[in-house]
């Protein structure tokens, strides 16, 4: 039985939640969801990413019989040093949910958080080399990862920048952390245009690497 | 029950019957693999993929109850114009598979059928504004979509090319056409890097952008 | 003698006029002007500009005396194609418009007829690799291609378009049809920068071209 | 009647002969093809580009009643403080035979004189934003201005270049000399391939600049 | 003794006094800072930038025991040309201020004296290759070199223009002309991010390249 | 009196000295060099890089009263975590050794201690946006720190390497090691083209930065 191992890099059991019932639909394997509970309940920081890198690279080493493995933060913490120490297929969800907007409109936009996750993601972007279709990516401000799924003040901030980045030409909206994942459906309705969940996105390509 | 209309733009039956191999072990949705008898057995000139084109997006009208679409030539023909007449998911398996290789290796290469696709795919490749992580792309001097799949001399050759790329700096390798369905895994052990299949790529993408 | 065969890829004989009007100028060669009586009088949709780019391409082989051709819509429908079935030069005058726009001034803007044009037209600047020099572009919000000749509220507005892409940085402004032809000079006095007229641009190329 | 004043940079007679001979065929204006007797026979080092630069735009400032100016070298030495000086059109060749091969191939190959050309011309393509679409420049070791013309020996050589741009995926090949004037169609039938005479690009530019 | 000549390209002794005492704090190497006499008080046209270039590689050959040189004006006159009449290291104030910024933080903004420089160091940012780091860059309307460092009218001027940049998302201020120098300490307390001044960045290369 | 850490992220006491033998010809400040030994004695798996990172960042945060910090590992392991925890100057070798090669020269050329290396240079070189000026990067197949200094063996296999960059039309050599320290000159004479010490560019950075 294929099983692919879904990690939320931060403590938030509320988050890991999140990433259960996102999974709900997907079959063919099973979504194995661990948080890591020494991480904080929201990843912000440059330290906070560093350590929890570390952490998650540590975790996916001492469960060596998945099939694939899922990194479940937006800052993609440990991705490159776990590919380094396992063949088998690493996914991040900030790379995971870009590419996958990529292959849905011409132009994305994201929403991060709060606003010192923003140069992370520009560097990563750059890094990904796919600053020529982004749109524009805001932020709310400061918000913690299960606020952003489950708070109602928050949602409505998010769907006013969401419009925003519309206006300023996405054709789809990237949440850029794990927790929005309760607002995928309420967000596209508001918006508009497409809303990637990146959990999904990163899911449904460890699907696909793992098929035969 | 969700179904994906998964369209091969060329005329080849057994083209077709790879298309539904490779999609063998996904769950959760119908794959419904269907060809266009009024094309070639391969979509190898720019006449082929205009006229593809329309008639990929004709097909796709013609069945509205679909809940996503993905289009298997690598010149993704008719993928823009699709796009602009349905709001569903349609999925290019030239960007599906791009894309998913950009989430396993920092650069990829293509091996495409014959030399007149190749500035065809730069040319999409610089619409997608991914050519900063292309470490390459050959050809095999003029094969057909069905060779690709199931002619020992066209995988002799494949992984030759692919043992090239692979020294360029592929980390990934995108065959560049749905035909070469058959032989992923056989490419992989061969060669000893990733090799993406762009239908299983797109077909991943497709189920992602169906979940709740 | 030199026959140069410029295709209006759309029905409007007012569009087609407005070229003749627009090359009386040029000496050296005779410049056939025709348009596609099949077409919509504006080309507006993605399914407007694939079906035209057939017809474009039917119209080129149908007539394979002339010394070189020019497509004479902003869109350039069937220029990779028509490429791909005559040596002869094919001009098309977006690119043409641009190109000259680069050879004039540091940054350019665009004036589109509408809203659909505008991602269109940002894939076509990504593919042709053009995207660092571009200081914007902006849409009358759907006006036909014979108003953008001929009416004068839309004059007026494409010149107060024109003054915001200016303060954006443009030092030349591309109009995004063939049918602006008629305001190339009045355009150029109202904003006090270089006018392209594309059509005229293309046609110069394709004088260059014929050159011994 | 309209005068385009066509400047050779160099001190060379035959190149600008060559010059005359290449715009023979145009109609509509007249070209005014002079050299600066104070520079040397071909414009090498940046020294001779910097001082000709000076002397280029002092010849422009000089004939303040031409219609159009044409800079008929491909360091294009003096364009941008040209501009500067006048709101007529000034066209370089370097320019233009560049954005000129982009309307006509993919990807373009350029030839030089000599190694110390290259490095300036990078710098030059860097700056026009246009490397993107560069297959290659390769250079002739050492040779003049009138011997890329004139010079059997020289002729031997770019063919063998020419060929090898091609192989590197040049479309159009654009010799980077004023003085290759005399060689444009035995370049093409020897290469297959378009070659760009960079000074008729340039006047077709400037023909079209100085349409009504 | 290890000497830098540093060239102020304009005329302006007062300039030059800053220069000096923006360098007064490095040790282990003369300064030797002189300015040009036959310039402008503010090098700010083109045609400026064009004759100091000329001057400034005259001064540099002219003097050829020094060992490195700094060319102390944003618009980097003569860079090029020096850098091919002396392999001793020639370090140019606009190149070492940006780059030297890079070092520092993620993007990066530019204050200009007035608009007819921002053009020219946008063709230089792209000719480097460092625009994807550019948050942007706003002028003060027109004002001098000394001014630039002496008008508490054009200081206000500068922290509102450094503020707007900063909300532009520029991590680092490069201000654009030698004459700010006497500025650095102030802005950099009023602004909250790194200001950068280019005379600083190139001494202290120019002191890194003459190390044994 | 002003002090600059420069933290050498492995734990090579030999590789340490080499760095203050680079540093001895600065003065005007005190540049304290140090090892970490916890860490290996060369960083060269991703693993490496992860773990010194934080050790990095430790040891800055231990030593609050320097002026300036200087992380003298080529990976710039910990670089943005450093930055984000002080406002003191902290400048990576990598970014400091490359951006001064962008101020001495059109490309550049590394040379990298073994093929695990040069993906994550390749990375970090896209997100610094400098990937237009890089001619290539070329490694030694696996040497220790240590011996890119000291063994004769690797240099005479350094200089060849250098040799394919310079004609691959590296004008500027960056070695990718602090530990090249002591071959800088030898280089540069073997070669003929510019090396660039990444340690000295990035002190030299440092001093520039500590300027009142």
């Amino acid at each position: 039985m294929t099983r692919i191992l879904v990690i939320n890099p931060n403590s938030s059991a509320v988050v890991t939640q999140g990433l259960r019932d996102a999974l709900a639909g997907f079959q063919g394997a099973t979504f194995d969801c661990v948080d890591i509970t020494e991480s904080p309940a929201t990843i912000m920081t440059e330290e906070d990413v560093a350590r929890a890198g570390i952490r998650v690279a540590e975790r996916i080493m001492a469960d060596p019989g998945a099939d694939a493995y899922v990194i479940a933060c937006f800052s993609d913490p440990g991705l490159d040093l776990a590919r380094s120490l396992t063949t088998k297929p690493v996914i991040g969800i900030q790379e995971a949910g870009i590419l996958t907007a990529l292959a849905r409109a011409d132009r994305f936009g994201i929403v991060a958080l709060g606003p010192k996750s923003v140069p992370r993601h520009m560097r990563k972007m750059r890094t990904m080399g796919v600053m020529g279709r982004l749109a524009g990516e805001l932020d709310l401000g400061g918000v913690s990862a299960e606020d952003a799924g489950h708070s109602d003040e928050v949602f409505a901030r998010t769907v006013e920048i969401g419009m925003r980045l519309r206006d300023m030409g996405a054709g789809a909206l990237v949440p850029g952390c794990a927790g929005f994942a309760p607002r995928k459906r309420a967000l596209e309705a508001a918006l508009g245009i497409v809303v990637i969940d990146p959990v999904q996105a990163a899911c449904a390509m460890a699907l696909g690497a793992v098929q035969p």
